[in-house]
């Protein structure tokens, strides 16, 4: 796992993190951030600003020089906005889009429907909320480069018994192909960042995740998992966005050294062609079951470029495609119909060793 | 329009709709058809039979000889099956896939719910239920051929009250390329196919259909429409019948001379571009609204294969892309976003000739 490392001890890691040029201007004016320093919404603003600018500049040293992310800032005329970032069509990065969106008003049932795993309390009724979050899916060239979604969010909604607040969020990795190193070494750095603040945490937020991106009508899970969690109040409210923001920090160590370590393996039409299939059932998770697109479609007035952003540049749908038997391709399928404990995997590995 | 009419006046066309040879054995026992001949299960299973193997003859004659529709005849363990024609990579058609199903068992709410528009008298229970129907979609080549769906239905439901039965179905067109002359013989063979049943259900199932096929977040239609309806219970059952055999019937008519008119059209990397971005919006269409996708996927056991044939091999989403202004895209787009009175303007040509 050692060469996984090098971009966590480096200067270049450091020079990224210290990094305070955001994208563009917060959402919130500048002045209300300062007022409201010790509130949430602004903690939480400043921070999906960070991960938002750190993960695009991050991302662009892997790719050609003239390859760099699109900015647009877009403001919503019930309240709030977003700053969408896209890098399509690089050599590197097929379709990479990195979205925060702090938004307000009022909610229709719709969509608070799709707002929290269980709905406990909330009124069948418009009510007012607040969500701030940061949302990222990375499609590869390569099919040898895994893709990854990340997206951590913070609601506030008013309800008659007062505010309602809670975190949600995940990273989950893609592959086309099976590298066991890979997932292992992805796994590992999701758990480190959970293991800081509650040692449940991994093995909960991992079957969870498992669970979420789940295609029933395949039978098959959109990839080889990560974390995913819903409904985070507890302990409190600072514990809790501080275990949000080591999730998300920990996502370019969990992920860019993969792109450093497979951006140039060599693969031909046959492994190209298997990559657009994949990416069709991405296509599939993300419009008929992904709770954050709906969420997002439903919400009035919502920015569709910025939610479909997470589609890929191609996909594709072969009727009846069958991979051959002990194939890569059969080896990656089933993982994806079983899902394997990593870790464990790992300790035992160091038992025998 | 006189071109138009070659295929319905020749031999050609007797020829095709003569045929007796299904493309595979009725899904119920033969014995079983012959004993129930008058049900009206029995009818719609043979219409839907004798459309499947109409329609895949006359597309394949479009193509080059070797290019043939593959047959899946599949049965569903809880009742009955389906025959799966799908026309994969030909040089006409990139995917072609015309399906039908005949299957009965218990349905669950989630499903009941997606199976009529207004949903009178059906309780949120599992109940008996029977479906027969055919469904289309052709996705040509050459982006100066439309797609065409289309989906012919009859159900059963068992209630406390007895047996609830209608029809549904429709017949709509999505070109890449608007061309006024062939959205104008779609609609007036439509018209046609409905005006011998009530003059005016050309009207109204017009409008379902820009109803229906409606991308809320795009604020578009998936194309120029056609007709749609649903819950046909009137006049009667053999007059309902009728007239959704006039409907199928008129499926070749509609759309076969359009092929032939263009599938040798000049076109080149920008028309395919558009035609693939177009395709990700039928893509987004069926898979986020589509009732007919969505019965289907909730559908126990349902054989996923052929719910899905609909969608395009291939499919692309860029983010933000822009057509330019004046374009032949931009045309199509204007009349996405406001759907034409096609055949009023007709009746005007004429009164002003």
């Amino acid at each position: 796992i050692v060469a996984y490392n090098q971009y966590q001890s480096k200067a270049e890691m450091k020079e990224i993190m210290q990094l305070k040029n955001y994208m563009a201007n917060p959402i919130t004016p500048v002045e209300q951030l300062e007022q409201n320093k010790d509130d949430m919404k602004t903690q939480m603003e400043l921070l999906i600003m960070r991960i938002q600018a750190e993960f695009c500049r991050a991302l662009e040293k892997e790719e050609d020089k003239e390859a760099k992310f699109t900015v647009d800032r877009w403001t919503r005329k019930e309240g709030g906005g977003g700053i969408t970032c896209v890098l399509q069509d690089g050599r590197v990065f097929e379709k990479a889009g990195v979205n925060i969106s702090v938004v307000s008003g009022k909610l229709p049932p719709a969509a608070i429907q799709q707002m929290r795993s269980r709905g406990k309390n909330l009124q069948n009724a418009e009510l007012p909320f607040f969500a701030a979050g940061v949302s990222a899916v990375i499609h590869p060239r390569n099919p040898m480069v895994p893709t990854i979604h990340f997206n951590y969010r913070y609601f506030e909604v008013q309800d008659k018994d007062g505010v309602q607040w809670w975190f949600g969020g995940g990273t989950d990795l893609t592959p086309y192909y099976l590298n066991e190193d890979d997932a292992l070494h992805f796994h590992l750095t999701l758990k480190h960042a959970c293991d800081d603040h509650d040692s449940s945490y991994y093995a909960r937020f991992k079957k969870w995740c498992d669970d979420y991106f789940y295609i029933p009508h395949r039978g098959e899970r959109r990839g080889v998992g990560g974390i995913f969690f819903d409904d985070l109040d507890t302990p409190n409210q600072q514990a809790a966005f501080a275990f949000v923001t080591s999730c998300a920090e920990a996502v370019i160590p969990s992920y860019v050294p993969l792109v450093k370590k497979h951006k140039d393996d060599a693969y031909g039409y046959h492994e190209r062609q298997w990559q657009l299939l994949r990416r069709g059932r991405y296509v599939e998770f993300n419009l008929i079951y992904d709770r954050g697109t709906k969420f997002g479609l439903h919400t009035p007035e919502a920015r569709y470029e910025s939610i479909l952003m997470s589609l890929p540049l191609n996909a594709k749908w072969e009727y009846m495609h069958q991979v051959q038997p002990n194939s890569e391709e059969e080896k990656l399928l089933k993982i994806l119909k079983e899902p394997k404990d990593w870790l464990q995997i790992e300790d035992k590995k160091r038992s025998n060793a």
